[in-house]
């Protein structure tokens, strides 16, 4: 499609990240502040130049400052996504939401008993009401000294109890956003250590809105389970009105997939004997293939290139990773742009307003929208790439217990524990995150993946990983055949055939959407439990490889708040800072377990959290495979002082 | 005391400014993104290089982002400081903390009437529960229809509608910044108009906070009244136990001042004959000037040479505003730099955390540290500048109208509304905000003002301007005689003698620390409602001629939306963008009333604000002076696209 977007003469993200180059050494490093209007600062980060802003801030405390607000924005993205749903929740419960139910009511009981909701003999509208209230609750609690209701019902108790010792559980989400904007306003916190525990405390934050948007969505919307879908731009179809749905949130896309087929014969009228053809872009696209099959068009970066075929009628945005240029691209050719939500609003976008209360007749109104679009369609310029690639997704955890219930109905988690314990699987690596311009789209999930599977650790995602991995192959029985190395293979195989997919699992389970990190802390904290140890015992490890958003800062910090090693495959603004770098990698690691490993090279990244895996391993007392030498951080300028730890010791 | 520094090779904010020369461009007119891994992105403003950060932003979305999120961070800042505020008047009112009480009783009854909660035959202790938790709601309330309580209890009817209409008024503090942080993410709101829009709700919100932060204050510490007070270095003592306190919030130092007396005895035992003197800087030393008198320091940006002294044994820091240099520049003398604020310390100072539990014992225990340290004095480097300026100071709303009832005790506003009406009192100008590196310290206050009330423009003053005008000798009869013209004088005359003054008032009327706007406010409301007319029709403005901090963006901001001519003497990172210069100033304008002046020559500022005064004036039917060329923003680059409106009209 490059092709295509080249000879017409449009501008890509790549084309725009080559015009950006080079970028500001002093913004890639952190070393910039842009806090008070005394400013913009930048410290030399050789030593020749200023060492201090004008307030008198260094670069540990500059560094420091911004990774907190990057953190702040990610932790508010998830949490206003997550209070969105629980609004939702709370009006279906009083009945002002006719477009809504629940569709998982199994769900609904099983987080109603975990937060202390209770159910028995209840109406299904009351429990639910309740339960929307005590998430609310996460919004709003001023007692700084009680935990959240989510993350505080759901992490093993040793990683609560060692979270509540440092002081690091959040109390409330929205005052957690508001009092890290605070404390890194100008004369504020200036302590690098102090900052990084208030990062690491609004990152669980984050955790705590995954948590509750993630499951609060299964119980409207059904909990995912195995099912076969298709993904990459060979999913748009030559005679059917093109639908794509970008962004995350799951409220207006599931109710487009509702009624489009109500609106069949419309589009049928209008030309397209296929009628309407709904695909998924990005986490909508994640959230809606794992629940219904929906195809997925494809992941973050290249969410241009739909347009560039000349067969999208529409594509409609709700909020987060929406690229501001879609309505240019889209003037190029017929597509129409159709923003929803309110407060994400683009220039040269359709605004058509959801609101839960009128969603059916909403829905209706953009899919005719993208109807009518169908006849302004230019034939000649219809170039949709044959591409397409089979893969099975939806494994939630509850999806992951269901396939191991298969092999041992009493104990699911015995044969997983079991391969765990006897090194046929030797880790687990979840792998999160976004698309980032600076690396070639999917080559270091791809990459590492692979590299991974073949020693044998199971790979699970979430979010532009998953869509990675799906338009990769890696989501397919061949796959494990092709990729796994022997033990991996024979778990997969066993339980796949155990759970009559006629094949193995495939090496990669699509875990659903970036929200969806939590369901992933769900599997870890079940195993933890299962062994009786801290999640911060086992080998699992996590990796963002082409991390880009604010949202992955927040997910990486809390992965390792909560004792996981995380990779970064793209180098986050802190290198300026040696006491910074050495917070959320060595003060980390001895004081919570996990810690960031960054390593842009993908090959050598595997490496690194295949030994981590070893180290976990050999910790546990289980047999480990030969390690390469100790690590250390890829980047370091020189030590600016001592070695700083989180808290004194 | 640069003398000092210098010959003792010490650097201060002005060398590290100078030090920071050239500052970055691209930061200065707000064209770089550091919101994504994939930036820095920086947006050529002059159309030769690229026009779009990777994910497609361009110089608008780039610039309205950067300028929401520094809304925020202000919002942040100040509903953090009132929650802490309302948190101890809960705590207060569960009878936990024994060194609060009301000191207000009349303050509290007419707030509680205000917020609707009932007062009749009810214990203090429990009015004060329930308006504490009312205020708490305003960080709770999930309902983004119902506004927040304390702002539309304030307002004028008509500046309310207006808001409401606007979709501005706020319903939630902490939702409001979380939300201004989730729509600024990657791939969120790319729209200028509605980003700018959740600009100017968040920024309300701080107002709110603003106001609950300064009522309740008074509500616990008093409301302050006329008061004499000295300003400026020479108010530390070579004969006592100095101690400064320096940061924003009143919970501590008030109790620093209540306990000093009982270790008057100790001090002197450690060899300081006149005991322990405390002063201020920066807006904890507002709060105490303008409630007991106690003598201030300096504001914020000189806030490092009392340590230069050689004469200040402790400086006690809580938020914002506090220069990080603070312990480098301690370390060259003997004063010890005390952090008291858990989420607000320092590498290199003294923390003691304050708890208000144990708040005397806390407070005794840091001015221990002092007197302790008064024996580390090197008397050969004592150097106590005799630069000393008496202040009349502590014109609350209620201290002004209580001035104004001694001449007509029935309609205490009458005077002031009759002079404005006749002309002899031609407008009022808020003075606000901030010192800034880049200006020459307190000159553009005193400038402007100067110029200003020698039109018969009444000043207000707030904050680091209140600070400014102490020191510079605004705040005496004699600056009244000196000048102000002949209308303003005679008024000023008249009031301070029916007031038992002596002499006339100030021409300067000091309203409080920063977070005291609110107060500003209530003014403007009531001169609004006694006119019948609405804020934006009244011929008052605002300024903020050293702007530094988000805080000011904030305020700023909602001045703007409040229907307030404001002006900047710094440039904020807007300049950029055509399209935004243009929201906050012609389109504002159109659809609020308020707008920005940015105008960094103080002579020129003034001009404008007289002007402005004179549209206001005119728009009433009132004598006018002769008036000037229309108004025109200084900062535009060529424009981008048609001029913007905040709404379709």
């Amino acid at each position: 499609m490059l092709g295509v977007t080249k000879a017409a003469g449009i501008a890509t993200a790549w084309d725009r990240y080559k015009a950006q180059q080079p970028q500001c050494g002093f913004g890639s490093t952190g070393l910039c502040c842009r806090i008070c209007l005394q400013g913009p600062c930048r410290i030399d980060p050789f030593g020749n130049g200023p060492q201090y802003g004008v307030c008198g801030a260094d670069r540990d405390t500059i560094v420091a400052r911004h990774l907190v607000r990057m953190m702040a924005a990610g932790t508010a993205a998830h949490s206003e996504h997550g209070r969105h749903i629980a609004l939702a929740l709370l009006h279906v419960g009083e009945h002002k939401l006719h477009d809504y139910a629940v569709h998982d009511d199994e769900k609904l009981h099983a987080v109603a008993a975990r937060l202390g909701v209770a159910t028995e003999g209840r109406e299904q509208s009351d429990i639910i009401h309740e339960l929307a209230e005590v998430t609310l609750g996460d919004y709003q609690n001023q007692d700084y000294d009680k935990p959240c209701h989510w993350i505080s019902s759901s992490l093993p108790a040793p990683r609560l109890k060692k979270l509540s010792d440092l002081g690091l559980l959040p109390h409330n989400i929205d005052a957690m956003v508001a009092q890290s904007m605070s404390r890194t306003h100008m004369g504020c916190d200036a302590e690098p250590e102090n900052l990084i525990l208030g990062g690491l405390r609004v990152a669980l934050a984050d955790l705590n809105g995954e948590m509750l948007a993630t499951e609060l969505s299964d119980v409207l919307f059904g909990t995912p389970k195995p099912v076969a879908s298709v993904a990459n731009l060979g999913v748009l179809k030559r005679n059917a009105v093109n639908v794509a749905v970008n962004g995350h949130n799951p409220l207006l896309s599931e109710i487009i997939c509702n009624v489009a087929a109500d609106l069949h014969d419309e589009a049928v009228a209008a030309g397209a004997p296929e009628g309407i053809n709904i695909v998924g872009v990005c986490c909508t696209g994640n959230e809606l293939m794992m629940r219904h099959g929906v195809p997925l068009a494809t992941n973050y970066l290249s969410q241009e290139l739909p347009i560039a075929t000349g067969a999208l009628e529409a594509m409609i945005v709700d909020v987060q990773c929406v690229m501001p240029s879609l309505p240019r691209i889209a003037a190029c050719f017929h597509t129409k742009i159709i923003t929803t939500d309110n407060q994400n609003k683009i220039t040269g976008a359709t605004h058509i307003e959801f609101e839960e209360e009128r969603a059916s007749e909403i829905a209706r109104q953009i899919l005719r929208v993208a109807i009518d679009n169908f006849k302004r369609r230019d034939p000649k310029r219809i170039d949709i790439p044959d591409e397409k690639q089979e893969a099975i997704v939806g494994f939630s955890t509850e999806g992951i217990v269901a396939a191991l219930a298969t092999v041992d109905a009493a104990d699911p988690l015995k044969p997983m524990v079991d391969n765990i314990v006897s090194g046929a699987i030797q880790g687990v690596v979840l792998f999160a995150g976004c698309n980032n311009a600076k690396i070639q789209q999917d080559h270091n999930y791809l990459t590492m993946a692979k590299s991974l599977a073949k020693r044998n650790v199971l790979v699970v995602a979430t979010g532009c990983a998953s869509g990675a991995f799906a338009k990769g192959g890696m989501m397919t029985s061949a796959a494990t055949d092709q990729y796994c190395g022997e033990g991996l293979r024979g778990v997969l195989t066993a339980i796949g055939e155990a759970a009559g997919l006629g094949g193995p699992l495939p090496p990669v389970l699509h875990m659903g959407a970036c929200v969806d990190n939590s369901r992933a802390v769900a599997l870890v904290t079940a195993l933890a439990n299962k062994l009786g140890v801290d999640i911060s015992d086992l080998p699992v490890v996590a990796s963002a490889p082409e991390a880009m958003s604010e949202k992955a800062m927040a997910i990486g910090t809390w992965s390792v708040a909560i004792g996981l090693p995380t990779h970064l495959g793209t180098v986050p603004p802190v290198v300026g800072s040696d006491v910074v770098t050495g917070l959320i990698t060595d003060a980390a690691k001895a004081q919570l377990g996990g810690y960031f490993i960054v390593e842009p090279d993908p090959e050598k990244a595997a490496d690194s959290l295949f030994d981590a895996i070893q180290e976990r391993r050999a910790g546990l007392g289980l047999s480990t495979a030969p390690r390469r030498p100790a690590l250390s951080p890829t980047y370091r300028f020189a030590p600016s002082r001592p070695a700083p730890a989180l808290l004194p010791s």
